[in-house]
């Protein structure tokens, strides 16, 4: 059995936290300081439904950090080595956050609200303490806080369907990563095509924790015929999809590069980015270790709670990070980093878990 | 019953966590994205045991950041009101640290290792982000990580005998909040007397993962006939002493003097804080809010899992945010913030709890 969790007012509740106790969340994780459900019935059974019905999601713990003011643009690129240059007022971009030596801090999606507005949403790590850091430091014309933003999601295969009988048709001829302001209860919500799985469907970032239970409850009347379930990030779906995540797959030790994240960095255009310098010869060399899937033989793995390594011709040549049986391939499926001389399609290589050495085979895409 | 714990490579295991499990721990909190032990036998057993023989804490989530460098002092000094500048290199000093506005950060203990190295022990927030990103942004000589340091604690009435035991007597004549260098295996560790209890004792910072093992096991086997447990920070002996928790009791929002910690606020003295300009006038003017402990009536309370409103006369006047019921008190101890009108000693308010209206008492000291 795993351990139980203590709540206290630190590993705070959301919005919602009523709504998941009441449909039986059964474990947790803490994420931000706040409560991310983990576990409905099963992992298993949740992963069944999620690819088969819709789920509502409480993720509330991806916390926004709000940049406002005349150097907001400009700060929100000290931050990244993606170019924001051209990011238009509907748009999410992934961006991997960097520090002055590109280690990365978090990889949160940014959403520009307005020329001189952004809300970065973030992965787990108070990211808010750097940036503001930064905007002292730099003292530049800028307010940095957390708003009282708890984003919603809304995911699988019939996401449109229950979105659209919420917030209407608009939603359907919402772009991947744009966003459109939609209204519900008489309030606008930014409402972005995105989500932490490949189930399709939606994030709601619900503005002022008053609205989260009705909009919940909305959701719920609305998608009764849909066989709407509360859900959670998945950790099989989100391995077999490749999603990545941040503290488990890649940590401050690690450049973007590394974490495969490459085409998010442009390097030469991202003039201002505290961690450019750095990241140019990275960008050049090329990494020593990369991001790769691995096919694990046998049996369900024990839960990966610390990196595993993985070996080839007696040598340490890596670690995988994450690990799941999966029902639909058949196989466990794994995330972890493998140095370059064995990061190709197909190479084999073994690894050392808590129950004894597997053989895996390195795959260069996810599942999905 | 509590929700389970998911446990993966993002909540860190420490170097102590296979022992801990050993010792049969029942449940976690996460704390600086790592795992931090809440029980072990039951929160009442395991303070009847804290208060009458000795623990072994693994408290490893209490992460260091060190700075180190020729502007290391400068930037210690830029966090935190509290004067460092008669700061002794063996001295621990207890450091609320603030940003731009006197809002709380984190609450440290500050570790001066030498003029121009520190080590900041941490409450649970990504206090290095804040430290890099000023860091980075005034352009100092300074080089800011998380080493791998490890405390670990020995609190209870027996913990000097455990400590001599195994690191000499020397241990017996360490100030309090004063640490000595100490061998255990030939490596010598910073030890020092404090630890988040009043019953007495030590943190030995453990640097080097690979030291974590070999000293618990030694503790102990030193600590038999003194029937030494595994153990951790205990919520009824903590509210008891008055301790607080960062993120609990006091989070971004307050000002150290609302967290009634105005005498480690030198405000005067204390040149080059980022957020001394905002302290001043909080310092002149005193805080409308404060911390104060209460006596609460009636059955044991629910356990406090976000913050309970205190209302005086029909108006809201404070809130609780931590409360336990004391079997050595035969009352509910809890502690939270008070409006100034109300804060006095004695005075009786009501209390909403999810079990429903309490009466309490303030108290201007904690029961211990």
């Amino acid at each position: 059995m795993p351990p139980y969790l203590s709540v206290s007012r630190r590993t705070r509740r959301t919005p919602f936290t009523d709504r998941v106790t009441a449909a039986g969340v059964t474990a947790y994780t803490v994420y931000n300081h706040m409560l991310l459900p983990t576990v409905f019935q099963s992992v298993t059974e949740d992963y069944r439904h999620l690819k088969s019905a819709v789920q509502v999601w409480d993720v509330a713990c991806e916390r926004q950090v709000e940049i406002r003011g005349p150097q907001a643009a400009e700060l929100a690129q000290m931050l990244t080595p993606r170019d924001l240059s051209e990011m238009k007022l509907d748009q999410c971009y992934y961006t991997p956050m960097v520090d002055e030596t590109g280690g990365m801090l978090n990889d949160p999606v940014t959403v520009k609200l307005a020329e001189d507005r952004f809300w970065v949403s973030i992965a787990d790590s108070d990211l808010l303490f750097w940036i503001k850091g930064l905007a002292v430091g730099y003292r530049l014309a800028v307010d940095v806080i957390e708003p009282d933003v708890s984003p919603l999601a809304i995911q699988g295969p019939q996401a449109d369907e229950l979105a659209a009988r919420v917030f209407g048709d608009a939603v359907r001829s919402i772009r991947f990563f744009r966003y459109k302001r939609l209204a519900f209860n008489g309030t606008e919500f930014v409402v972005a095509r995105s989500g932490y799985s490949k189930q399709g469907g939606f994030e709601i970032y619900v503005e002022d924790s008053r609205q989260g239970e009705p909009l919940w409850d909305a959701l719920f009347e609305a998608g009764r015929d849909l066989d709407v379930r509360a859900g959670c990030p998945n950790l099989i779906e989100r391995i077999e999809s490749g999603m990545l995540s941040y503290g488990n797959d890649m940590t401050r030790a690690n450049t973007p590069h590394e974490a495969g994240l490459g085409r998010f960095c442009d390097t030469r255009s991202a003039i201002g980015c505290v961690g450019r310098d750095a990241l140019l010869r990275v960008a050049r060399e090329g990494p020593l270790k990369q991001i790769r899937y691995l096919e694990i033989d046998g049996e369900a793995v024990p839960p990966c709670t610390e990196p595993w390594t993985v070996m080839a011709h007696g040598d340490v040549i890596g670690t995988v990070t994450s690990a799941a049986w999966s029902p639909d391939f058949s196989t466990n499926v794994a995330i972890g980093m493998v140095g370059r001389d064995f990061w190709e399609e197909g190479t084999l290589v073994e690894l050392v878990t808590p129950d004894g050495s597997r053989a895996a085979r390195v795959r260069e895409k996810s599942w999905l």
